[in-house]
């Protein structure tokens, strides 16, 4: 299985430079930084991996536009990229999608499907097939993974003596980008990847050395909402031979943790992203200089609000 | 008289470089960025200045540590320079201070001195008498004004054709070195301050083309607890040179105003740094593409609940 290599991470670096923020390391405490990609304007990573993979689209398939099917985070992510780069994209969403996510996805022109929840993957590849459109997925692709890595890029150039990552794993996508470039950048560093104890069929798999696979009823369970998909082959195929350790937290250190992250960083970070501070907050995890990947802040003002007071 | 130049303020931005973040824009609509100064490490631009105005004290007089009278976020930004810069700091604060602020202060190793509202300059001339300390005001001071105008700096190199950059007004310092900037570097550019209707001083000030003072009780009136503040004669001798217009906003917009930025930037902004983006909700403001610099984001979470709640 070919795996992405930093020169691809190299690539999707340039080609959406002038579509995603360049976002800062922001000091935490006196060994954690965190690297805010709910600052971007989706307020998500995953416009990297997005914005990339359409800027690799063949310019003869262009017109035909792109389909995404996803819990939320992905689908903003398609639907900006879209608009970035002048294309039409329709976006297929489970019912339990959080309404914050889906006027966000409509709003950057994008038509939104909304289905149950069992139903998303048939329905996206009916619009494929009606239309001819390019299908992308929300973890399990090339280029998605090669944008997401751009994250592990950024990092290593801010701090080069950084000696542990910690991102959050979900399908996987944006863990496998990010070990990529630190491994071949900052080889002294352990990539470190956090989940939901409610969600962690990838700490299992990795514990196993092969794919555990998790009901989906039983990974719905956590308030993490971003934080349950499972790996496919491809991401856990880059988990194996890169990613150090996968860590679990529970659903009180990340309330604690989205509270601590407001106060001490100025930002809002949903329960998904907040979980790699849980991780350093309450297990024991490497000495030294330590990034903590953030990976969205969309969650309701509402329930933001709550968490808070 | 003589003003801060881009020269100084080029001068700033090498000094304070690895003291500061280089904190990117983010896209708020079609028309707005924010430059969040809240992700500074003291959630304020008052790092800029403090940074500034410390790194260029003889180094005769470094031994003998500072001084800084404050309502909050300079009294952070002095401690935290002065760590930084490994020099001893003692604060002199008001009874009002949000206790938050406190806390961060003496975390950043100063010593704090809380006293009534009205004794808080005779109080930090006694410390400098009886140690030998440096004095850093909060804005009346041409290497504060020089070091917060790499905030327009930064602006005018991120949006070269930028049109309107809106800056919050207190003392008047972060105007005044951004003002400096955006002229030297985006001539085309407008620089409008903003204020709170219930401390429009400046505004009154710039209008009478004269310094128009307002009774302290009154200015206290507004929640923007870092905009109560008033203009020096220096700072008031850059903003008639430099300043387009400043324009005044309600309580109720600031409100608002803190709860957009939550949930279009994913960032906290306390209500001072919130003005600039009530200001381009609720006035007529040059069309184009325009830069709202938020200036700080400490406010007790509880009160950040309530307000998004």
């Amino acid at each position: 299985m070919r795996l992405v290599t930093i020169e691809d991470v190299r690539a999707a670096a340039a080609a959406i430079a002038p579509h995603v923020v360049r976002t800062p390391l922001l000091p935490f405490d006196s060994t954690l930084w965190i690297k805010p990609e709910n600052l971007q304007p989706i307020g998500a990573f995953k416009q990297r991996g997005a914005v990339n993979a359409l800027s690799r689209i063949p310019s003869a398939d262009r017109e035909r536009g792109v389909v995404a099917y996803s819990s939320g985070n992905h689908a903003q992510a398609v639907a900006y990229a879209a608009k970035m780069l002048g294309m039409r994209a329709a976006i297929v969403v489970p019912e339990n999608t959080p309404q914050l996510k889906i006027d966000a996805t409509r709003a950057h022109g994008a038509e939104v499907f909304v289905v149950g929840i069992t139903e998303r993957e048939s329905r996206a590849a009916e619009l494929v097939q009606e239309r001819g459109a390019t299908l992308i997925p929300p973890f399990d692709h090339f280029d998605v993974i090669a944008g997401q890595g751009t994250v592990g890029l950024e990092i290593c150039a801010d701090l080069p003596d950084v000696t542990a990552v910690l991102v959050p794993v979900s399908g996987g996508g944006l863990i496998s980008g990010v070990a990529v470039a630190v491994k071949a950048l900052c080889p002294n560093a352990r990539v470190i990847g956090v989940e939901p104890e409610l969600a962690g069929d990838a700490a299992a798999s990795l514990r196993a050395g092969e794919l555990v696979r998790w009901d989906a009823h039983d990974r719905a369970r956590t308030s993490a909402d971003g934080l349950r998909a499972e790996p496919s082959e491809l991401t856990f195929a880059h988990i194996k031979e890169y990613v150090d350790d996968i860590v679990t937290v529970s659903e009180d250190e990340i309330f604690d943790a989205v509270r601590q992250i407001a106060r001490r960083t100025r930002t809002v970070a949903e329960p998904s992203g907040a979980t790699v501070v849980a991780a350093h907050l309450n297990r024991s995890l490497p000495e030294g200089k330590t990034v903590a990947v953030v990976s969205g802040g969309n969650l309701e003002p509402s329930l933001l609000a709550s968490i808070l007071g």
